[in-house]
């Protein structure tokens, strides 16, 4: 039996998230990576990923791992993929990796970015990976707003509603926001994030941008532990999953070369 | 009657390119366009654009002029736009032009911008909008193929079989390839374009950085006049009209910054 880690990305525009569902549901990243290894390992393949990602996310970097007894040599598990899955979804690496290796386990963090359209008109050309947002947003006020989260706090106000219980307290270590033109993204790098959460992150800071939520109202944001105390939640075609960080070096690397921490 | 320039840019993946086909050919840009200015003007309007991009090929910057008698503030028109015309379709700028302003008199030149994503492994996030091609191109190669086709020249070698009759000799006054690690751009400016001639222009050029045809070759392939003697047409998807310039200044600008000319 071998461990193997698979590294992928995917347009998440047209499935269904990356949790396996009901085939009536729409394909997943789960769903087609499993019929995938499947044919090419030719056993049934089950797979552990890092990340859920919701309906319309996209991620440069997923991780997933899965354990077969086929023979199939890693190097030749990208390319033989290509021919088994939609072009929207694809293996950049695999690897060989000791059996104990779990994704939720051995991992320092993860940076996602979300990208916002900040311009009155629309770009048709990107569309697909930003929130328009129209009126002009305050960089400086996102960035003091971000600054308010950093470190360790109960998110259960940045939290979807209707998710699964899960430990609300995480650590986000960075986050950083940066206007290039009409071009804004908010990165944000933590041990761990709640449904939803970047989405919300994102959706309180663009309030703070416009003006309607202010910076030193956050802290109390926080203490009520209630969703509905902020406002609504950034749309998933906005949000990318940049990088899962397998050392603490790495992690380091993106924290001060992005961040400046 | 007034006589108004737009500008505008599109997705043209799901579109079926720039001019008007019957409604069973699918959505055209100048079928919306013209739907969206009649509600808007309240009457029937016709529009004259400066490049009929294919099926497929996306637009920065495409110029359209219509003349109306309708009486809508120019400054309106791109937000009014909205309502009437797909997502993939977005009116950048609208403006009060002389009545005798014709797109295919008054520019100076165009510039069109090859993509390719050139690595072994796809990128499923930029897909839609490059062309992907697994082997290692040489840039320098590429280059010095660009080179042979500055200046005017009789381009029916790279003109698309079946196409209209028009006036092969064209002048093409820049080309730079640049690399940016997997991102390769084929950027062209030329005073104008037979039909696929830049794509032509791009399969020529990655045939070249492929090994597969010699830089010292291309003068007899221009010579024969025969499109049979070159490869493949490059994919439309890789393909964006960029800008369209309208005084020189603004053309010698960006042969001064992009193309060292």
């Amino acid at each position: 039996m071998r461990n193997i880690r698979i590294i992928v990305a995917y347009d998440g525009t047209d499935l269904a998230g990356y949790q396996k569902q009901p085939d009536d549901k729409g394909l997943t990243v789960q769903g087609c990576l499993e019929y995938g290894l499947s044919k090419i390992c030719n056993e049934p393949i089950q797979i552990y990923g890092a990340s859920r990602t919701d309906a319309g996310v996209h991620a440069k970097f997923q991780v997933c791992t899965f354990q077969t007894s086929g023979s199939i040599p890693v190097e030749n598990i990208p390319r033989a993929m290509i021919a088994h899955i939609p072009k929207d979804i694809v293996v950049l690496e695999a690897l060989e990796i000791p059996l104990d290796w779990k994704p939720r386990w051995n991992i320092y963090g993860k940076e996602y970015v979300y990208t916002i359209h900040n311009q009155l008109i629309a770009n048709p050309l990107t569309k697909r990976y930003h929130w328009h947002v129209k009126k002009p947003l305050n960089i400086d006020l996102m960035q003091a707003a971000g600054n308010e989260l950093l470190g360790t706090h109960d998110f259960t106000t940045l939290k979807g509603t209707n998710s699964t219980p899960a430990d609300p307290v995480k650590t986000i270590i960075g986050i950083h926001v940066e206007a290039e033109g009409s071009h804004v993204t908010i990165s944000v790098v933590g041990d761990g994030f709640l449904y939803h959460m970047v989405r919300n992150i994102a959706g309180l800071l663009v309030d703070v941008g416009l003006g309607r939520r202010k910076v030193e109202d956050i802290k109390g944001y926080l203490a009520a532990k209630d969703r509905r105390v902020i406002g609504k939640t950034a749309p998933a075609q906005g949000l990318c999953l940049e990088e899962i960080f397998f050392t603490e070096e790495r992690q380091q690397e993106v924290l001060q070369n992005k961040y400046s921490i």
